[in-house]
This record gives C-alpha cells, structure tokens and sequence, in this order.
C-alpha cells in the first residue's frame, strides 16, 4: 500500500498534481452533472477534488465516503423538505462533514508545518448579500458555525485566528481542545510531505515549489486532493446560500490564508444568480475570483450556470489552478464540475432521490 | 476644535456615514474624474474616502494633503515615464503614502480596540494575475513591499500576522518597533471613539451597531473617513497593477480582516480589463467582490471603466456601503468613483502635469 501511495505521489510530482485544462477540447477527465429541469429547492455538497480514482480506492473507503455524503446530503435536503431555510442546509451538511475524519475540514483537518491545525471556513447569504467567515481558527470544532456568528452577531465579514476564537468565546462556543483534530492519517501525511519537501529542498529546488508541490498529498486517496467541503443550497423560498470549510494546505506555513474563507474566491451566493463553493488550488482560485466570477457571468454575460461553470473552471483560472467547483442557480439547476479526474459530491432536488459521486465517469 | 469635532462625530453617528446612493439620481456629491482619451501610461492614487468638506479642512491641512499626494503620485509617474513597469510604480506611491501619518496605512495607521495597529496590504500584477497580500501585521514598516514578497517569494497569495512576519524576516525585512506607529491624533481618536462606544452600549444598543457607526471617525478631518491608500497604474508596456495598505478601522476587535488585502474586494488588476484600488466600509466591499465587479463588468457586459466604477459604487454595492475607488484602464482611461462627500486623489497621465482633488466638486 505504501509503494502504491509514493508511486502515485510521485506522479503528482511529475507534473500529475496539474491542472488539464490547458487543451480543454481534449480533457477527457472533466465531468459536467447538472440537471436541467426548473425545481423548487436542491442541494449540492462536496468533500473535494482530486486524483480520486476508482483504481486506488478499497470499497470499503468508497462505501465510507458515500455513507457519509449520502448522510450530509440528506441532512440538509431534510431542512430544506420542510422548509427551512438554503442558510439553514448549507450549515447542516458542512457540519456532518466537519465532524468526519475523512475530509479535510474540521475533525479531519490536514496539519500545518507546525503540526498544528488552522481552519478557514465562509458562508454566505444569497438573499440579502450578508456573509461570515473565519481563517487560522485552531480551538473550533465547527468552523462553519463560527462563520455563521460571525456574519449574524458582528460587524464585521471576516476575522481571524486568536480574535476570531475570542468572539467565540463570548458567542458561547466551547473551545476544544487541538488535540480533538489529530488524525493519524493526516499526522504521518504531513511527516511524509516534510520529508518529501526536505529532500527536494536539499537538492536545490527552491521551497517556493517543494511546499507547494507536496501539499496536496492526501494518503486517504493514495495520491492528491484538494480537501474542502462545502455545500449550497436553494430553498422553497427562492433563497440561495453557500458555504464552504477546510484544514487548507498540508505543511502550509506563516498563516497561509487560501480561498476558502473568502468571500468571492471560495464562497458566493447570490439570489439573482446563483450559490457556488468552490475546492482547488486556493491560490489560483483567489487570483481569479472563481466563485463570483460564476456569478458574475451568468448576470452579465448572460450565462447558464453550466456554461459559466465550466467556462471558470476550464479556461478562466490563471495558471495551473487544479480543482473544481459546486452550485445552484435560482431555478434549481445543479452543477459539480472540475478539471482533476474526480470529486466527491453530492446532489438532491424535489425528488429526494440522492445522487452520489466522487470518480469521472459514472 | 474640539466642538467641531464632535459636532462632526454626532452627524456622522446620526446617520451622515451612511451610504449616499440609495437615491442615486438625486445625490450631488457624487464625482467621477475621467479622461477618455487614449494614452500610454498614467497612474491614479487615493488617500481614502469621506466626509472630506472644504469648510472643514484648513489651509494649512489641505496643503499638507496636496504635497504628499503630489509627491506620491510623481514618485510613481516618474518610474513610469522612464519606462517602468506598473507594479513598481503602484509600490511606490504606496510607499510614500505609508511612510506618512496624514494617512490610515503604515506610519498613520489607526488604532485597534486593544491599542495596537494592524496592518493590511494586497497587490495585483494585471500582467499574469499574480498575486500577494498580507493582513494582520504589526511589526512592518511597509505592508506593501510585505504583500510583494509574498507574491514573488512565496507559494501563497495571502498570509496573516504572525506567519507573516516569520516570512518578511526570512525576507530580510526588519521588524519594526509598534511604537513606530503611535500618532497621537489616531491614539485621542481610538479614546473618543472607545468612551462614544460604550456610552450607547451602556444605553443599550448593541455592541455589533455601536462599533461600526464609530469606526470611521477621522480626526484630521474632524468628521469620518474611510482611511486607506491605494494606487493604480498603466505601464509604457501595456500592463496593469493595482495595491492597497490600510490600517483598517478604529476600534477593529477579534482581528477584523477588510476588504484591503483582499483580491477582488479591495484590490484587482488585469491587462484586459482594468486596474482597481478601493477604499470605503470594507464588509460591504467584500460582498460586493467590488475591485473584481468593475472588471467583470468590463469583460462580461462590456462596459467603459467610468460606467462600470459608477454603477459598483452607486448602486451595486449592499446595503449601506460607503466609499470610493480609483481605476485606470489599459487604454489608459482614469476614473475615481465615491459616494462620500469627498476622496483625496491625484492623477497623472502622459502629460506629466499632476491633478490633486479631494472635495466633491472642484
């Protein structure tokens, strides 16, 4: 198992880990699910994108990752069955996932080069344009929640790290423990991603790349994935909302801030568009705007969610920006699309019939 | 002086930091300053939004205002006009601006709740995307050149406090002193402010209102400003850049992030489109994703940069949003856009004569 893991790490390294959209007419890779069809409420979840392929994983982690998508997908489906609100699902699904080891946000947070845990999570509100977010919270079991607050109890959209957990504090969140997020998978994952890092550093490749290159490993897949959850939702109401949580980078240094907690970059919902959470290579995602620049093409280039989807994903990320991208528009119309060879995700509408998947071609 | 400042204040507090555009047709302060002729470089700089009145700012005050905003800009239209890229020139007149304590940015940086300051600062190359921010900081002298070498010499667009000033000394920057950044001015603004603050605290009003409606307050200009410096440019090349360093707003708590080291809120560039620095009520810049929105609009719906800037900060900006920015185009097109009475700027075009405002109409 081990010889698999560093072959496939290995080719990450070769150039495996980059984005396949340089010649999107011939990505065979990419996938599109949306559904076409006007309905009243949906959900969409994700736990990442990746080199998740069917070859490196057991069934047994494919039934685990389905069990546990099937059960976030349907918590928030729930909620919004009976007429809760988008706001409402969005926090109920990210939370499941949250609390499982086998995403990276949450309890199953990768670990920084200080084998600490620094969590980043935003969440937006398409129906009036309010939104919360946190980065480098290091003592909150469900940074989402923390989000939540943030956005409905402060002035403020964003806070961080020590002060972000102080508002906590006084919004009567129990602080845990850091030891709450330890995993042994992600704690030899960052051991291994050191060592890998340091060789290549001793050989004279400059750490600029070495720490980037490494970090995407994740020893669940047997290869690299951009971890993230995130959800979005559309409810009776005709309100839109989104969310989205993550541990970020493995071996990630100097408070490293990704895409995720920020608002336009990971997260962004809007009632006149759509609700988009994004997972990738937060970098490239923040550089281009991914999850508004969705937004903002199907209101000005008048766009269907799929295309603009597609057209950001595919072509508009700077760079080798890797990752996909969740969403819902105000019709109901869903989408999971990425440039990596698989996603876990998650969909239901008016139906209650969930549709899951995490590999290419289903 | 003392009266007129908190007679000032009292407006401020009953309603005069509002937003001015929920009325747009009927809103006389508005201003837009654009050239529409094609030309080969420029470059536009701010110095923050806000009730900035003539009856109000004395001689001597407004002199000091338009030396330093005439030396920030040539400083940066000198590097142009020899050549120079826009990214040099954008740092530089930042630079300059930082190194003063007329603005909030550097040496001027207000106070936060805690009496420290921290710093925030975003840069944008127009040319590749490239990014680099820092928020948080405390210890930097020049949180511009911070965000440039995050963008250079690092693998992550974004990096917060701490981690942040790890990575400036193993850049070689020196720490400096927090006593670097008292100025006596922002220090009795932070203690009016905190005494004006828990007087309506203590009659009631919730602490999430009472902190916002006090943040703004701007001594030198004894009424509210939304401090912030920025610059925006147009290379000899045809490339664009864009930055923005603040030192946020008084009174911030639990480590507020706003929307200055945030690509897409607060700073935007790329060649196709335009260059954007924004300065004003940061959440609402957040959610409105508004450097990114004036490109978008650009892009998408084929807009001129003035038309685009007007209708962000007229009427796309949530709720009460108030503040400006400043733009340029790659054809070179100059644009500062506010919905406060005033905005200290200067441009400078290919004719090398500086233009310095900072009332609504001149």
């Amino acid at each position: 198992m081990k010889n698999i893991a560093v072959l496939f790490l290995c080719i990450c390294l070769m150039g495996g880990c980059k984005k396949t959209s340089e010649k999107p007419e011939s990505v065979s890779l990419q996938k599109s699910v949306a559904s076409s069809q006007t309905q009243d409420f949906g959900i969409v979840i994700h736990g990442g994108a990746g080199s998740i392929l069917k070859d490196h994983t057991p069934d047994s982690l494919r039934m685990a990752y389905t069990q546990k998508l099937e059960e976030a997908v349907r918590a928030g489906h729930t909620i919004l069955a009976e007429g809760g609100s988008a706001m409402k699902a969005v926090r109920a699904s990210v939370k499941i996932m949250e609390d499982s080891p086998l995403f990276n946000a949450g309890k199953g947070a990768v670990f920084t080069h200080e084998s600490t845990n620094e969590m980043d999570a935003s969440l937006m509100d398409g129906k009036n344009l309010k939104a919360g977010a946190v980065a480098g919270v290091m003592h909150v079991k469900n940074p989402i929640e923390l989000a939540y607050k943030v956005m409905e109890n402060s002035p403020h959209v964003m806070l961080y790290g020590e002060g972000a957990e102080e508002f906590a504090q006084e919004q009567g969140f129990e602080l845990v423990d850091p030891a709450y997020f330890y995993t042994q998978d992600r704690y030899e994952t960052l051991q291994r991603v050191k060592a890998k890092t340091k060789k290549e550093e001793d050989s004279g490749i400059p750490r600029k790349d070495t720490l980037v290159k490494t970090a995407f490993y994740d020893s669940k897949i047997e290869d690299y994935k951009f971890g993230t959850v995130g959800a979005v939702a559309l409810d009776k109401h005709g309100n839109l909302a989104a969310g989205t949580s993550t541990g970020g980078m493995t071996n990630k240094r100097w408070n490293r801030i990704g895409d995720s907690p920020i608002i336009g970059a990971g997260t962004y919902a809007n009632n006149k568009t759509c609700a988009i959470s994004c997972t990738g290579w937060g970098e490239y995602f923040i550089r281009g705007d991914a999850a508004y620049d969705v937004s903002a093409m199907m209101e000005y280039a008048v766009k269907s969610l799929e295309e603009a989807a597609k057209t950001v994903i595919n072509e508009k990320l700077p760079g080798e920006g890797g990752g996909g991208l969740i969403g819902i528009d105000s019709r109901g119309n869903m989408v999971a699309e990425f440039n990596t060879p698989g996603m876990f995700r998650a969909f239901m509408g008016e139906n209650g019939k969930p549709v899951i998947e995490m590999f290419g071609k289903e």
